[in-house]
């Protein structure tokens, strides 16, 4: 039982480049067989294939790549060039046209064709509205964007696998973000690059221009200054302030986790886990665990086991960890780490978990190596040495939860996203995965409107109380 | 000679609210007219009337009325109360309207409908463009959407002829300025309320939020605040930085001054301006009239000509106003001011100039009461006193500049908007006016291209000596 391994569309994920080749082509049988297996020497894909024109006996079309990396299409181009019936005219790179110019744009809801139009947006009809709001500032909430507005904070620190690229080179993923909440959540998301590493710095200034949001996403930000930062945001504003890559990623993989459970017929309370990574990801996923009840977790970083006591390599964020975790206080290495535990999470580094140390885990055991792009193990490892159930990094998306989540929060109006409304969050997640999947469609736009639903009526309940 | 007075568009554009009456109105003649009349007795104008349904000898109709205050629904409800052959159904108002949830949204340019897309705009392919961007900083002008986006960015202490209303009560002024900015000029504006009215803070949360951004809009700071401001944050940003209070009024001021120079056959090195505001309209048309070549100017502010060597209530910003203008050193007062000038300028308070200044002017003068909403002299007044040619504060609307501006500067990846380019913009536009009016239909969106047309070549032109 796998799962989520290796289905073609998978693959194709984990290619991070996707080219266009235009190529002329004679038109005789098997060229597209001799154009494959050119493309698998090189360890790509074919994806769409599309005709563009005719010319006498050669057609033009447009071939689709998808490729690991940049590099694999010099390889590819010198193998097809080796091909005397096709010949490459051009090759487009879709990801870079996919960000020529930025991902988002900023629109008008309104048609600007007359004066009257003029008049009602702007000058003098507009006065009115402020007036209003001079007068109630509450009124902002219904008469301005904030009610569907979110910034998307960062200073570029620790941006996806990349690390502290700066501010600006992180403005690629933050649009990207952007795009992603537009489509699942109609929400207008915009990226806020904060050019600083200081932490105070970057709390004034996220207060200073917080006033045009309804909610801040925190994102890729290097921890500890998260924590920080979170800890800080939330303490000065009365909106929601989520950091996507410790919430985001923690109410996903208890998702996962709450069907994984299910599917394996262990009871949550009975498993104990072995968390790989103390960073943001692997204390936040903790504390959501402990919450939701799972029976004990045993934290791991690059000195080992945190413990009660422990002096080397420690934050406060680790030894509050130390406090609520860990039960038997457990001191020793990674491998030991491993035996007899139910679950593996990891949230660390590539290819550091052997079969060994997969084998020496529970019955059936639920192996979740999250490390991204590359995981902790590979599922195939993981299932050889016994695994249960696997998922990593592609199958956890992040994408899952926010769109929904912060869709909720502001349609509730809340102010704040509490650990209830994440839980509300992943088990509605865990509830509209298909039967013997962990987790459903993201591009499904159902699963984002009733994660929305799920986490404004969380909210709304407590607030009634 | 008129310019642009009385026509009737005008009188509804001076009207500060719509508000769409839903009517049942029964099916016999002369209905309309007490309706009419009834607008008219609260000094409104009818709009818009369509068709809604019909009822038996009744039919439902939503009919537009232009008012000029909110209070004066209540007053035209009262009187149609009284007509027995109408019934209102209910009564919406339209600016409301289209504030309601805000003016402008962040869209995705891509559709996101498969897991390819998802990884062509976020992960895994952006980290590709992110690691361009981090290897040559100057690609993210390429790769993100900086190259169309805007910051407006406003504290909110000197919001249209409302005064400081606060930051948040300045964001419909700011949405709406971004929505033209979409409709206009294809820009990506995005309103950034930074709640400070300490210069240096205010300064250092720009200069730390503006690296997604090609450009930035001053707007709604009060003077003397935002000369400095703008100053620091030109020395600062390596992006342009505009206050469109003061350069987009100046922009379109010269553009209309130099119509109307043509029209009564003046010439302007001949030309004396009476000026009346020192705020940071005033000072910045002075400069650019300057630049551009008029005779002389004479600045009064409340405490009268702004002369070298007052005392009394200046600022660095007057004092170096005082040094280029007043060739004379006038010191007199406000009447004695107009005598023999030929062109009136108004940045300054309502109904404050007489028939007998204007009159005292030079022969055939030109009378520009540009304060807003309500000028220093009506247009009508003007014009008896003798003016030849009178536009006030509706006519010179700054939307005819700033989106062509700005769409210009980045369009050249200008790193400023200077004095040159800016007049470049004032020549375009005043070409651009049809026979006889002082200034193009700011509705006409070619008008805008060709305002960015000049506005890059200018640049260009600079660059390339």
């Amino acid at each position: 039982m796998t799962g989520m391994t290796g289905t073609s569309w998978q693959e194709r994920y984990s290619a991070s480049t996707i080219y266009t080749l235009r190529c002329k082509i004679l038109d005789k049988p098997g060229m597209f067989a001799k154009l494959s297996d050119g493309v698998s020497q090189v360890g790509g894909n074919l994806g769409e294939i599309s005709l563009v024109d005719v010319e006498g006996e050669y057609k033009i079309r447009d071939i689709g790549v998808y490729l690991a990396e940049k590099e694999d299409l010099d390889k590819l181009l010198g193998i097809i060039k080796k091909i005397d019936e096709i010949e490459v005219i051009s090759a487009r790179n879709e990801v870079f046209e996919t960000h020529r110019r930025g991902s988002i744009d900023v629109v008008s809801r309104m048609e600007i064709k007359s004066l009257t139009d003029l008049r009602l947006v702007y000058t003098p009809g507009v006065a009115s509205v402020c007036k209003e709001i001079e007068n109630d500032a509450a009124a902002a909430w219904e008469w301005t964007g904030i009610c569907d507005r979110v910034a998307i904070v960062t200073n570029g620190t620790a941006v996806l696998g990349l690390g502290d690229i700066g501010t600006l080179a992180s403005l690629p993923v933050m649009e990207g973000k952007a795009s992603i909440f537009a489509e699942f959540a109609n929400i207008s998301a915009f990226p806020m690059l904060i050019d600083t590493k200081d932490v105070d710095k970057f709390v004034e200034t996220v207060v200073l221009t917080a006033k045009c949001f309804g909610a801040i996403q925190l994102e890729d930000v290097a921890a500890p200054a998260c924590f920080e930062i979170e800890e800080k945001l939330i303490e000065k504003l009365d909106i929601p302030v989520f950091h996507d890559d410790q919430h985001g990623t923690a109410t996903v993989v208890l998702a996962a986790l709450i069907n994984a459970l299910k599917q394996t017929g262990k009871k949550k309370e009975d498993c104990s886990v072995i968390m790989l990574g103390g960073g943001s990801a692997g204390i936040a996923i903790s504390k959501m665990l402990l919450e939701f009840g799972i029976g004990d977790i045993v934290v791991y970083d690059s000195v080992g086991a945190i413990y009660r006591g422990r002096e080397e390599k420690m934050n406060p964020y680790k030894k509050q960890i130390a406090e609520i975790t860990n039960k038997k206080n457990e001191k020793g290495n990674v491998t030991e780490g491993f035996a007899g535990k139910e679950i593996f999470i990891g949230v660390s580094q590539p290819n550091i978990v052997s079969k060994d140390m997969v084998a020496s885990m529970a019955k059936d055991p639920i192996v979740l190596p999250l490390s991204n792009p590359i995981g902790e193990i590979s599922k195939e490892e993981a299932i050889e040495a016994g695994a249960a159930i696997t998922a990593d990094g592609r199958d956890i998306n992040n994408a899952l939860a926010y769109p929904g989540i912060f869709r909720g929060a502001l349609d509730a109006k809340a102010t704040e996203i509490n650990l209830e409304m994440k839980i509300a969050a992943a088990e509605r997640i865990a509830e509209l995965a298909a039967e013997g999947m962990l987790l459903p469609d993201m591009l499904d736009r159902e699963v984002h409107r009733k994660v929305a639903e799920a986490v404004a009526q969380t909210w709304l309940k407590q607030k009634s109380k």
